[in-house]
C-alpha cells in the first residue's frame, strides 16, 4: 500500500533539476506554477492571486510565499529558506521573489514563465523586467515519466475511485436523482478510504472528502462535457460516470457508460463499438509504440464500423497531478512535438516507461454518448492497466 | 427568485466592449480566458488544454472551439458563428482562430492575452506571430460593477448556502468525522436546491450538487488554506466552515467559526476579537469608500488589541463568477491601481454600487484560527449584507 509519495523522491526530482540547470546559462531554475512547486519540494498550496516563487540553485531551495503560507511551507523538509509578503497586492511578491533571487546571486535565470500566472485577478511586473530571463519547461517534461512510487499512488487511487463506482452502480435505479447518487457515492466512498487508510491518508483536500464519484445522465451524455441534470433517472437512460480519487495529489480516471434498465438495441449496438474501440486503444499502448498511432487506429476502426462522424475527440491524455497531462493520445502528437517542442528529445513521439494514459474513445449520438475511461501504465515489457472495474456491457446494466 | 441570468446581460455586456473596441485601435477583440468567454456570451466550458477563442467585432460574435464544444456553443443566442477544429494537438487551434479572425477582416486585435494559456500543457504558437495584437483586460474591469441580475444570483447563492451550513451545525457533533459532516451537508443540501428550483435551476455542475458546504477542524484551521483532517470531532475543537452554492455560474461565500462543546476563555476572547474587527469591516464598506482604509481600519483595531501580529492575510475580496476577484480589500489597493492598471481610472481605488466584497479578517494562533466570511454588496447608499447566518458566539457553538 502506497498512500503518500516518499521523501527521497522530491530529493531525486531535485538532482534532476540541478542536472538542467548546470548545462543551462543561468544563476537559478525559478517556478511560479503551483503544481511544478508541489512535484519538486511537496509543498502544495491552491493557486491563488497570491503568487509562490520558487528558485532552485546547485546547493539551495529558497521559496517566496504569502503569510498565509509561512506555517506549511515552513514543514516542507526540502526548502531550506522561506522568504514573505504579507498578502497581494499591499506586499510585493515579484519584488521579495527578486530579493530572494539576488540574495542567491542569480541576475540569470531559467524560469517556467516570465511571472506569476494571472489567476483571480493577479496583476504584477515581469520577472524580466528587473532580471535576465529565459523559459525553461523542465518539470513539465520530466512528469512524463512517473516514477514506480508515482504509479503507487495512481495505483491507490483506482482502489478507492472503483469503490465509489461500485457505490454509483449500487445506488442507481429509477427514480434516483443523479446527483445525491452522485454525492452519496462520493461521501461513503471518502469515508471508507479514509477509515480505512487512518493516519497513512495524505490530507489534501478541504471541505470534502478523497473520492469524488458521480455522473451525467439522459441528453447530457450527448456532450462530452456534460453536466448533471435536474432530473431523475428513467427506465432506458444512458449514464456516463466518473471516479477518481486524491492519492497525496495523484489521480486515476475510471468512466463508464452504464444503462438504467436494458438497454435498446441501437444502445447495445453503439456500446460495444465503443467497448472494441476502447479494447483496441488499450492493446495499442506500450513502450515505443509512436502515440499517435494508437489514435489512428481507434479512428480507423471508427471509420470501419461507419461511426467516425460521431467521434468528438481524440483517444486519451496522461493523468496524474494534474485530471489532464501530456503527452495526448492524438493522431497530430509527433507533428505537435516537431513544431511546438523546441525543447523535443528523440523518442518524445513514442510511448515509454512511466507513462500513464488514459484510454477513452468516444462516439456520440444526438440520443446519448458512449464512452469508458480506464488508466494505464506503461512498463519496461508493457502495460499495466490501473483501473479494474467491469468493462463489458451485461455489468452495466442496472436492473 | 432569480436563478438565471437573463440574456438581455450578454447584450448589454457586448455592448459595453463593442465601446471599448471603438475607442481602441483594432479591428477585433479576442477573448482566450473561459471565465471572459462566459460573461461575454453565455457560453461556459471548462478550460483545459483545448483553446477556446472567442472574437467580438461591431456587428460579429465568432468563437472557435474543439469539436467537443460544438454542440453547446451551437445553443449559445449571442453568438453568430462557430469555427471548430478537432482537438489539440492534431487540430491547430491557432490557425483556426487566426482565419476566424481574418474572415472578420481582422489584422489588428485587442486581445485579453498573446495566446491561449498554458493550461493542463497547451502549447501553441503566439498570436502576435502572425497579428497585429495589443492586450486589454475590458472584461476583467467590467466584472467590478454587477448588475442587478448578477447580485440577484448571488443573493441566491447565500440563501442555500445558508442552508448547507444549518446542516453543517445540525450534523456536527463529538465523534463525527469532519469529511463525512462536509459532504452529507453538501449532498442534501444541493438536493433540496435542485428539488425546489426545479427547471428554474441553471444546470452548472458535473458529478456533483450545486451547494458545497464543508470545514476543517481542529489544528487545521490554525491555517488559513488549511484542509480537513482525518480525525474525528472533539470536545472543544474549533471548526472553520465554507458554505456556498453555484447559481448560473455565480458564487457566494459565507464562513464561520464554531466550537464543539464549549470553548476554552483564550478561544472566546479570540473569537470576539474578530467578530468586533469583522463588524468594523462591514461597517465600513460603502460607495466611495477608499477599499485600503476598510483593511487599515482592521489593521488598526488588531493593534489596539495586540493581536497584530496574528493576522495571516487582508480583509477580502470581490467574488462573482471567480472565488477571488479584484478589487481586494488591502491596504495596498491604492498603491497597486496606480502602479499595475495601466488602465486605471479616476475612482478605481474607491467602492462603487455593485462591487461584492468578501468581509474575512482572520486571526491565527498555534493552536486555532478564528475568521468568518460574510458576502455585501456595496449599493447606491450602503450596503446589502447577501449572506445572514448568525454571527455572534452563542450561535455557533455546538452542544
Amino acid at each position: 500500500m502506497a498512500t503518500r509519495l516518499p521523501d527521497a523522491e522530491f530529493e531525486t526530482r531535485l538532482t534532476l533539476v540541478r542536472g538542467r540547470l548546470a548545462d543551462a546559462d543561468a544563476d537559478a531554475a525559478v517556478w511560479f506554477d503551483a503544481t511544478s512547486i508541489e512535484y519538486l519540494t511537496g509543498f502544495h498550496h491552491v493557486q491563488t492571486e497570491r503568487p509562490v516563487v520558487l528558485a532552485v540553485t546547485q546547493d539551495r531551495v529558497k521559496i517566496t510565499v504569502p503569510r498565509l503560507e509561512v506555517e506549511r511551507v515552513s514543514e516542507t523538509p526540502t526548502i531550506d529558506a522561506v522568504h514573505r509578503y504579507f498578502d497581494y497586492p499591499g506586499g510585493d511578491p515579484t519584488e521579495t521573489a527578486v530579493e530572494m533571487l539576488r540574495g542567491l546571486g542569480a541576475e540569470r535565470v531559467a524560469a517556467d514563465a516570465d511571472g506569476a500566472p494571472g489567476v483571480m485577478g493577479f496583476r504584477g511586473p515581469s520577472l524580466s523586467d528587473v532580471l535576465d530571463v529565459e523559459t525553461q519547461n523542465w518539470v513539465g517534461r520530466m512528469r512524463w515519466e512517473k516514477s514506480d512510487a508515482e504509479i503507487d499512488c495512481i495505483r491507490e487511487s483506482a482502489k478507492w475511485a472503483n469503490l465509489g463506482h461500485r457505490h454509483l452502480a449500487d445506488y442507481t435505479e429509477v427514480g434516483a436523482h443523479p446527483a445525491t447518487v452522485s454525492q452519496r457515492a462520493s461521501m461513503e466512498a471518502s469515508r471508507t478510504m479514509l477509515d480505512t487508510l487512518g493516519d497513512r491518508y495524505a490530507v489534501r483536500v478541504r471541505g470534502d472528502g478523497p473520492v469524488t464519484a458521480g455522473y451525467v445522465s439522459g441528453r447530457e451524455t450527448t456532450l462530452p462535457h456534460g453536466h448533471t441534470p435536474n432530473e431523475r433517472l428513467s427506465e432506458g437512460d444512458a449514464i456516463i460516470t466518473g471516479a477518481t480519487a486524491n492519492v497525496d495529489g495523484y489521480y486515476s480516471e475510471l468512466e463508464r457508460t452504464m444503462f438504467v434498465g436494458d438497454p435498446s438495441p441501437e444502445d447495445a449496438h453503439y456500446f460495444e463499438v465503443m467497448l472494441e474501440a476502447q479494447t483496441i486503444a488499450i492493446d495499442s499502448l506500450g513502450p515505443g509504440v509512436e502515440i499517435a498511432y494508437v489514435d489512428d487506429a481507434v479512428t480507423e476502426y471508427f471509420e470501419e464500423q461507419g461511426v467516425a462522424d460521431l467521434a468528438q475527440h481524440h483517444v486519451g491524455h496522461n493523468i496524474g497531478l494534474d485530471g489532464h497531462e501530456p503527452p495526448y493520445i492524438d493522431g497530430g502528437w509527433t507533428d505537435h512535438v516537431a513544431a511546438d517542442y523546441a525543447d523535443a528529445s528523440e523518442g518524445d513521439e513514442r510511448m515509454a516507461p512511466g507513462h500513464v494514459y488514459t484510454a477513452e474513445p468516444g462516439i456520440y449520438t444526438e440520443e446519448a454518448g458512449y464512452r469508458h475511461s480506464d488508466t494505464v501504465a506503461v512498463t519496461e515489457n508493457g502495460t499495466e492497466t490501473l483501473t479494474y472495474y467491469p468493462r463489458d456491457l451485461e455489468s452495466n446494466v442496472i436492473r
